[in-house]
C-alpha cells in the first residue's frame, strides 16, 4: 500500500514541477510568503499571527504607502505585486469591495484565494461571499476559511471554543494549502467539502442558538404560567381567604413546585412527537410521505427540550435537598407541626416509594443527558444510542409520572381552591396521555403494522405493491 | 509548500482527463448525477435524501418500468444503463443478490461503487460484504460507507448520533468522492482505512453495548445478592425474631444500603486486574507473554466497571442526602429516638470525618468520571490520563474505603443476626485485598523490579541479557 | 466532482509505476513487510502490534544474529538489508543513536521513516527529533508518528487515552502511508501538519497538565490560607476564651467555610483579567499592542480557574445538604438551641433568597462547566460560546456574590473575633471589585469606546487615522 502512495509522492518530483521546492528533499523552505488582501481589522489580526507563526507577510492595498499601521515585519505594495509574490491570498475585504478584484484575475490565475469573510447578517446576499468570489475569478481556487473563528482567535490563536478552523472548496490541493496553514497557526482543520458549503460556513458564525430558541420559548412561558398559577393558588388565597403572609414561600417552596412541573411537562413534549409521528404514519400507511412542517420542527428540537427538562429536574432536586436545612437551622416557623405521626406502613411505603422513584427517574435522565453529549453520542452505534435515547427514555417518563402520581397519591381531586386544583395535577395531564399512546402503538397489531411501516411497506388501496420485497 | 500542492493541482488539468469540468475553473457543475442500484425502501430513502440535496438520481432496477413509487424526479433504467450515466453508484441490494453484479463489470469498471448494505447478523459469512464485491467486481473502486446510519437518518440527515458517515476503501480518490457526498448530505466524513476495515463497520450498527455487558451482568448480580442479604438481615429478620413489619424500608434504607455496597465493590474490581497484572508480570520476570484471557478481557472493561459503580455511588449520595427530609416531612416513625445524645468529640470526629472521606471520594470519583467522557480523555496526554485514572484513582479507593470503616467504627465484628455480618463488612473485603496488594507493589524493592519489567528488562534464567538497553 | 478524482486515481495505473499492486484492482496484498529498526522495548513492543495486525515484521539490527528475543514471526536482518526490504521503516531508536542512519542513506532514499522517539524531558535538543532525522536523510519522507502512545497502547491496541495517532511530516503521501498503518492497527490518525510540527509532537507526552499548575497552585494557597483563619477564628479562638473544644468542626463546618470562599474567590479570578484587558485596551486607545505577559498567562488559564471553582461549589453544596442529616443522625449537640425562633417574614424572604441564589448560582455555574467539555465548545459558534462564558459568567458571579451578602445579613461587620473579620467576607472583596468594574465598563460610553477600539480602531494622537474603515 505504502509502496503505491509512495510512487505518486515520486511522480511530483519532475523538472516541470513549479514547486518552491524539490519535495525529494522533504524539507519546508523556512519562511513562506503570504499575501493579505486589505489592512482593516481583520487583515492586520491575522497578519500578526501569521507573523508570529513564522511565516513572511505581504499586504495587497490601494495605497500601498499610507495604509495605516501594519504588523511589525509585514510589508505593503500594490495589490497586482502582491498577489504575484505569492500563492496563497487571504482576502480580509467587505464583500461590497470584491468588484475591484476582477481587475486582477490575470494576478490570481491558479492561486490559491482564502475567503475570510463574514456578513452583518443573514441571507443578505443570494449567493455566498466565496461562491460570489470564485464566480468573478475563475482561475482561482477559492477557500472558505477562518472565519468562524473570532478576531481575537485570528490575532492570539486558538481558545476554548475556536480550537477548529472549517474550510470548503473545490480544489482538493488548495484546501489542503490552507489546512497547512490553520494548522500551522495552532487550529484544527476541518474539511466541509466543496464550494457549495460556503454559505453553511458563512451563516455558522451568525447563529445564536437557533435550536435551542422553541425549546427556550416554551420553558419560559411555562414557568410563568405555572409559577402566577402556584402564587394565586398558595400566597393569594392564603391571604385573602386567611390573612395570612406566605410571600416568603416563593423563593423556595413555590420555586420548588414550579420546576418539577415545568420539567415532567417538557419531558413529555420531548416524547410526544415521536408518537405523533408512528400515529401518523399508521393512518396514512406509508413512511415516504414527509411530516406536517410543525411535527418536523418540533422533532428537531427533541435534545433541547429533553436537556432543558434535565436542568429543571436538576434544579427540583437541590430545591428539594434543601428543606430540611431550613427547618435544622433555626426555622421551624417553615413547618406547621399539626401532621398526624401515626405509624402506617402503607405510608410509609407510599411515600418512601415516593422518594424512590423520584430519585431513580432523576438518576436515569441524567443518563440521559450524559449521552447526549456530542463526544458520548458519537461513539454509540445507532442501535445503542435508540436503546437508550427511547427505551431508557420512557422508562425515565414512566418513573417521574409515577413519582408525581404518588406525591398526589389520596388527595387526588380533593383539595380544590377556589376551584383550582393543585398545580401538580396540571403536569400530570401531558405525561399520561404520553405514556397511554405509547402504550397503545406498543400493542402487538399496532406494533406490527408499524414495523413494517418502517421497513418501507406501504399500505396502497390497490392492494398490488403491498407485499414488495424491501431490497430489490 | 502551497505552490508545491498547486502544482498537482496544476497538473490535473490536461486534455486526456476524464474530468466532467476544466479544474481550472473550479467551478462545480450543478446537479451531478448518481446512481442507485436498488428500488427497496433503503434505495429509496437514500435517493430522496440525494435529490434533497440537489443532486440528480437514477436508479438501476431489473424492471424499470414497473420498480414500484420512486422519489419524485428520479428516473429508473435498466442496470447497465444507468451505471453508464453516473461515475459513482450506491448499491442498496441484499449481499445475496450481489452475484448478478458481475454480469455488469464492464459497465462498472472503474467507477465508484457505494456498498451500504448490512446483515442480520454478525459472522453470517466469512468475508466482508464490500470485500466479497471487490472480489466480484475487481475494476471498481469499492467504499464501504453509510451503512452505520439509521434509514431515517439516511431519509432526513443527520441527527443526534447520526452526524458521523464512516467510509473504508482502497481508493483514496474514491473515498474523497464518496466523503464530499456524505459532506453535501450534512454528514462528517471519517476516513477508516482500506477496504479490510469493512468487516469491523459491517459489524459496527449490529453491536449493543458488547463492552458494557460483563460490567451490568456484575452490577445486576451483585445488587440482587446483597439486596437480598439485607433483607433477609433486616426485614425477614425483625419480623420473625420481633415480629416487626420493617418491610417499607426496602425502598429507601435498604436501597441506600445495597446501592454503597455494589458500588465500593465494583470499584474495586475496576482496580484490581491492574494490580493482578502487576503481580503476574513479576511472577513472569518478563511483559512480553500475553496476559491470560479472562485477564484481558477483565481488563478491557474497567472502565466500563467503574462508570457503573459511579452510577450506584451517585444514587447513594443522593439517598442519603433524601434521609433528613422524611424526618422533616413529618415521619418521625422512621427513627428511634433512644440514641445517646451524649456529648462526645470523639464521636462527632469520626462521624464528621465519615461524612468528608464519603462526599471527597465522590468528589474524586465524579472527576475519574468525567476525565473518560471521550472528549476529555482524548484531549489528555497519555501521562496525565494515567495520573488521574491511577494516582487519583487508587486515592479514591482510599477515600470510599475508610469512610466505609468510619461507618462501622465499633460495631465491627459484634452486630450479627443470624450469624450474619452486617452487609457493608462484605463490601470491605475486596477494597481491603485490593489496598494491600497495590501497597505491597509499592514496596522500593517490588516497584523498582516491576518498573524495570515494564520498560523491557527481561528476567533470564541465563542471565545474560539481563541488562540490555532498551533502545537499541 | 468525483468523475474528475477518478481521474487522477486512473493516472496512477501506468506502467512506470513502482506499485507493488495494480491499483486498477485495488485490492490490497495481503501481508505487507514493514521494517523496524531497534530490537528494544519499543522496537518489539510495536513488533508485536504489527505482527498481530496482519503485517509481516523484518528488524533491522547491529548484530541480527544476537539481538536478543523479537516477538515471533519477526526477523532479524543487517540495517542495511532490513531497510531495502520495505518502504517504510519505524525508527525505534534513541536520538543518540541517530548518526548511523546517515550511512544508510543510499538504502532509506525514498523510503518513508517514522521517527516514533520521544526524549527524556522538553527541550534537551533545540531541534526536533523528526527534523534532526529529515536533515540526516534528506532522500527520505520523515514522518513524526506513535510517539504520543504508551508502551502498553503500542503493544496492545487502543485503550482509552490511547485512540489518537497525532502524524506530521512533509510528504502527504508518506503521512497517508503512515495514517493506512495506524488505522489498521486501530487508531484514529489525526493529520497534524508540516514536520515543524514534530517538536509540539514531541513535548506532548511529557507534558502534566502545564494549563493545570497555577490555578491549582492559587487554589491549593488559598485553601491553606483560609483553612488556617478559620482555624483560628473558630476552633483556637473558642479553646483560648471559652475554653470550649471545637476541633470536630474542621472535618465539615469549616471545610464548609473554607469551600465556598475559595470557589468564590477562584470565580472572580476567572473574569477579572477580562475586565483588566479592557481598561488596559481604553488606556492604550488600541488593541493591537501586546498584553503584559503576566495577564496574557492568567487569561490563557481563565477556563481552568473556573473549573478548579466548580469544584469547589460542587464540594460546598454536598458538604451543605449534609448538616441536616448529622442532626438527623442523632447528633443534636451540633446545634445550640439558643436561637430566636420568631417567625418573621423578612427573615424568611432573606433566607430562602439565600438558598435560591445559590441554587441558581451553582446551576448557572455547572452549566458553564458543562459547555467547556471539549465536545460541547466545539459545537458551539463563537458568538454561542462568548454568550454564555461572558453573559451567563457574570450572571453566575452575581449570584454567587448576591448568595454571600445575603449570608452576612445583618451581621456585617459587626462579629469581629481578636479582629478579625468573618471569613466570608473576605471572599466578597474581589467579587466585589469585579462586578463594579464590569459595571464601569458597561457604561455606555465606555461600552462605546471598548468596541470601537475591539473591532480595531485606534487612538492616535495626530488624530489623522482614527476613522479609518475597518476593512479596507
Amino acid at each position: 500500500m505504502s509502496a503505491d502512495k509512495l510512487s505518486s509522492v515520486s511522480k511530483e518530483v519532475k523538472p516541470e514541477s513549479m514547486s518552491l521546492y524539490p519535495l525529494g528533499t522533504a524539507a519546508a523552505p523556512e519562511q513562506e510568503l503570504l499575501c493579505i488582501f486589505g489592512t482593516g481589522d481583520l487583515g492586520r489580526s491575522l497578519g500578526q499571527r501569521l507573523l508570529h507563526s513564522g511565516y513572511r507577510v505581504v499586504y495587497g492595498s490601494r495605497r500601498p504607502h499610507s495604509c495605516g499601521p501594519l504588523p511589525q515585519g509585514a510589508q505593503a505594495m500594490s495589490h497586482e505585486a502582491a498577489a504575484q509574490s505569492a500563492s496563497l491570498v487571504f482576502l480580509c475585504i467587505h464583500r461590497e469591495h470584491y468588484d475591484f478584484l476582477e481587475t486582477l484575475a490575470p494576478q490570481l490565475q491558479g492561486k490559491v484565494l482564502v475567503d475570510v469573510s463574514n456578513n452583518l447578517k443573514k441571507n443578505l446576499y443570494p449567493e455566498a461571499n466565496a461562491e460570489c468570489l470564485q464566480r468573478l475569478i475563475p482561475g482561482a481556487y477559492v477557500v472558505k476559511a477562518f472565519n468562524t473563528l473570532s478576531a481575537w482567535a485570528l490575532q492570539n490563536g486558538p481558545s476554548d471554543a475556536n480550537r477548529q478552523v472549517y474550510l470548503c472548496g473545490n480544489g482538493a490541493e488548495a484546501k489542503q494549502a490552507v489546512a497547512e496553514v490553520a494548522t500551522k497557526l495552532g487550529f484544527a482543520a476541518l474539511d466541509r467539502g466543496s464550494l457549495s458549503a460556503a454559505k453553511e460556513l458563512e451563516d455558522f458564525p451568525l447563529q445564536l442558538f437557533p435550536e435551542w430558541r422553541m425549546p427556550l420559548y416554551v420553558a419560559v412561558g411555562l414557568t410563568a404560567f405555572i409559577f402566577v398559577y402556584v402564587v394565586i393558588r398558595d400566597v393569594v388565597y392564603a391571604y385573602v381567604e386567611q390573612g395570612e403572609d406566605n410571600s416568603f414561600r416563593i423563593m423556595v417552596s413555590l420555586a420548588n413546585k414550579v420546576f418539577p412541573i415545568v420539567s415532567l411537562i417538557m419531558l413529555s413534549l420531548c416524547y410526544l412527537p415521536g408518537v405523533i409521528a408512528g400515529f401518523i404514519q399508521l393512518y396514512r400507511g406509508t413512511k415516504y410521505r414527509r411530516f406536517p412542517d410543525w411535527l418536523d420542527r418540533w422533532m428537531l428540537c427533541r435534545k433541547q427540550l429533553g436537556l432543558v427538562a434535565l436542568g429543571f429536574a436538576f434544579l427540583h432536586m437541590v430545591y428539594t435537598l434543601i428543606i430540611p436545612i431550613r427547618y435544622v437551622t433555626g426555622a421551624p416557623y417553615y413547618f406547621k407541626n399539626n401532621r398526624t405521626s401515626v405509624f402506617d406502613t402503607t405510608t410509609a411505603w407510599r411515600s418512601d416509594s415516593y422518594y424512590s422513584m423520584g430519585i431513580l427517574g432523576f438518576g436515569l435522565f441524567l443518563l440521559l443527558g450524559i449521552t447526549s453529549l456530542p463526544s458520548v453520542s458519537n461513539a454509540l452505534s445507532w442501535r445503542e444510542f435508540s436503546f437508550i435515547q427511547s427505551k431508557l427514555g420512557y422508562l425515565t417518563v414512566f418513573f417521574c409520572t409515577f413519582h408525581t402520581y404518588l406525591y398526589g397519591w389520596d388527595k387526588f381531586l380533593r383539595t380544590y381552591k377556589w376551584y383550582m386544583p393543585p398545580a401538580y395535577m396540571l403536569s400530570l395531564v401531558l405525561p399520561s396521555v404520553l405514556i397511554v399512546l405509547k402504550l397503545l402503538l406498543l400493542l402487538p397489531c399496532v406494533d406490527r403494522s408499524l414495523t413494517r411501516i418502517r421497513q418501507g411497506w406501504e399500505r396502497t388501496d390497490t392492494q398490488d405493491g403491498s407485499e414488495k420485497p424491501l431490497l430489490t
